[in-house]
């Protein structure tokens, strides 16, 4: 716990890696590619899933869940979606071990147990989806149908880091099925309204919404939606998309529909997700070189109460007074932890919830009891108060909401100090270098132009923002005539 | 919807698999053996979830998440465990597929990604998870831990029922490590009071709580605690069972601790249980030749609201009403639909409910409204009353409190009157093959005379119950003497 962190500022990959494991988030595993996500980075997903979930179901979505293993019949059956996860997925094609008779102690692979048909580990779950759904749609009195899937998924990346790319994943997966277009784009829009609403209020991190260029599409959707967010290195994070599919799936899988009209139409779909990634995006927000930041309203604890005292006696005595504290701040909704272990100094505490993350800290020892004081130090900006025991429970709940707003501003005002406007190539190459983040600038609309782009500065489209005005302009490349600007960056 | 379902007398697996697909629970899949939980099935899940994982959390445990593969050589390192698990599971051989250059459009394995050492798909996680825990435990101070994980897992079990036994479950796994045996043997006991809790106050479904036989214990463990629930039908079904592993996945992942003396130990390590199986037996319990009926404690949807109406003008005034019916019930946190589609008649709507067994049905048409009345109807007893709109949030709320109690003292009385002392082995073949049920006997504890007897009867010994006294007998099978009788049953 003690030893320091990587400066952001000396290294930032090394700075993040640390973080993650000594802030007890994750870890990597014996499994290649595969992290633990241990119980501290676990609450904080837990957090996100319930604020997630309650809005897709406030948004009139049901969970539901589907097999882990798709056959590699139905993994085909959509062309552009099967290429584009076919290069990492991992496929189980024996069913049993047996003893190794070579090798005492040790199991092998059973060549008996041979499958007659390849299962895939699921990178995601279109293909298993739209052939059950077949089975689930025949009127238009079936539709809207909107689920939604709590999950694991697989993709054998090759190169992998705790949260931000993960050979396994946890996400979630909505899948609709619409009887016209215009139902199935304004749900993918919705979703990614819902994106945006869960990442700047609960995340306090401030996206761009936009759509996807062609080439950054999902593997068989028609229009990816997506939100961007800026880390503080100036890399932009895909932070969640949703993909309004079209009749991709519904005629890979024969999925139609009687209308009221009594005519065989295909549906049409969306899907959309976010997972675990979004932790690395929390982190890579608001973190310091002190550790992690958290915003309150995911922080597994909101506050901690460390007491500062000599002898058993001393301690009961605060005790006494920090459980109605505790019992207050409940009942106001607010996560409190009381540590009192006895194996651990004060010293040391403070630096595991400051390396934590927890949001504030409040230290009581034996002069607080005499003035009915205690101490809050804020993690945000340090900041320490002595205030009175009366007030406690409506100062923590202010400065919690302080935390929270202060955290997003933040955010923001380093995104738009990091947002350059540019004109010409040569601005754009250095407001890359230099500043870093977000640059708008003007597209002649061209993969080759993109791809050459890239090719230069390593920047990738990461948006045509929704909100990106009509404007006349010239390609920074190309000098091609162009519509209107789309935000460029470097991206994790 | 209309059709009619199999009588339980007729055909009672018959029953229960129309019941499954009809309710809208669960279906199978394309991939053998793994099951599609549909939105119905799953909200019932999550309830269970809910309470579950308050009641993990209320005893001291914490969420993570390990990796869905495991190594081969890890999942080896246990032998017994190994060996209980190697026949049954699902192997990850390959990281890519192909073109398939003999078929186009179609894919195959790309031999040249071919795994260096192969990947278990967990058929449970002692093996990743000890192996993890190597590097959390140095000290006493890192005991005990205690942690859960949801999670699906695969058995590649070759006869599969819906919820019952499936390739795919879902299910939470607790693994906890301890510095003293007497720690994790409370600890696994514990646990299987938590599920004995749950099984009675939720699902409503009464429980044996006992210890298993050797040889139906847990490959690894040293002891499995049991609740043993019994259906219908007279078979019993393991609902949930609690490991005490004893020092056997320490050792073989090496996790010891350097106690408070400085010594260094093998912790004591428990795991334990419950997964979607939980479902089957929930149906099997309560469920009639009607359909499903729900303990109102876990039901989806407590209360639905149908409106008997002729034009738009009569389902407005109706729905008006309905609507503030809906906000008192909802303040008191029952859950409420209120059915006003217009593409189902109220017969259609009356049948649906009573197959997806939704505890209280209300109906108010336009007399209702004169009189100022609602018609209550019980999914359990059919039992219908006309009480006044001013009573009705404490009419329903007390109904659903009768439908919770009514449907655990049937059940209570169901397994009263289908458990059966005897003290010949006639008498043991007799009461199993007219009464069914649970069969009380004297056994002398060899695994020699548990194989004969189930040979001949397929009753197996369910558990030694927890509360079984101490009686000098002689075992039902050999005559040799017996201190104590054990529950034998036919089971799921």
């Amino acid at each position: 716990m003690s030893k320091k962190l990587t400066k952001r500022s000396e290294d930032y990959s090394k700075w993040y890696n640390e973080l993650v494991v000594k802030a007890d988030l994750a870890e990597n595993s014996a499994v290649r590619g595969c992290m633990v996500i241990k119980p501290y980075g676990y609450a904080i997903w837990e957090n996100m899933q319930k604020e997630l979930d309650r809005m897709f179901k406030e948004t009139g979505h049901e969970n539901a869940y589907f097999p882990l293993l798709v056959p590699k019949s139905l993994f085909e059956a959509e062309e552009k979606n099967a290429e584009g996860f076919a290069k990492e997925c991992a496929v189980v094609t024996h069913y049993r071990l047996q003893n190794d008779p070579d090798n005492e102690g040790k199991l092998r692979v059973d060549p008996s147990a041979k499958l007659e048909e390849e299962l895939v580990i699921r990178p995601t779950s279109e293909a298993i989806i739209w052939n059950t759904y077949k089975g689930w749609i025949q009127s238009y009195r079936d539709l809207p149908l909107l689920i939604n899937q709590w999950a694991n998924v697989v993709r054998w990346e090759m190169r992998t880091r705790l949260f931000l790319r993960t050979a396994e994943f946890l996400w979630q997966e909505g899948h609709t099925a619409h009887a016209t277009k215009n139902e199935a784009v304004a749900e993918s829009k919705q979703m990614q309204e819902v994106y945006a609403t869960f990442a700047e209020t609960f995340m306090a991190m401030p996206v761009v919404k936009g759509a996807k260029s062609e080439s950054e599409r999902f593997a068989g959707a028609e229009e990816t939606y997506t939100i961007e967010a800026l880390m503080q290195d100036g890399k932009a994070l895909q932070a969640g998309t949703s993909h309004f599919l079209g009749q991709n799936f519904a005629k890979a899988f024969d999925v139609k529909y009687t209308s009221k009209e009594g005519k065989q139409e295909y549906v049409w779909a969306t899907s959309w997700g976010v997972s675990t990634r979004l932790i690395g995006g929390l982190i890579m927000t608001h973190s310091d070189d002190a550790g992690l930041v958290l915003p309150p309203k995911l922080a597994p604890i909101q506050v901690v109460i460390v007491p500062i005292y000599k002898g058993e006696e001393q301690l009961a005595t605060i005790s006494e007074k920090v459980n109605v504290f505790v019992k207050e701040l409940r009942a106001q909704g607010i996560s409190v932890k009381f540590d009192d272990r006895d194996t651990y100094r004060p010293g040391a505490k403070f630096a595991e919830y400051e390396l934590k993350g927890v949001p504030l800290r409040i230290a009581i020892g034996n002069r607080d009891l005499e003035n009915n004081t205690v101490e809050i130090a804020r993690r945000d900006t340090f900041e320490k108060q002595t205030v009175s025991q009366d007030d406690l429970v409506a100062v923590v709940s202010d400065l919690l909401s302080q935390i929270q707003d202060n955290l997003f501003n933040k955010a923001l005002a380093h995104r738009a100090s990091h947002t350059t406007s540019v004109d010409t190539f040569d601005a754009f190459k250095e407001a890359l270098e230099t500043t870093g983040g977000f640059v708008s600038a003007h597209w002649d609309g061209s993969i080759a132009t993109e791809e050459a782009i890239k090719d230069a500065t390593k920047a990738t489209i990461r948006c045509i923002p929704n909100d990106a005005k009509d404007e006349a302009g010239a390609c920074v490349f190309s000098g091609k005539p162009s519509t209107r600007r789309v935000l460029f960056a470097k991206a994790y």
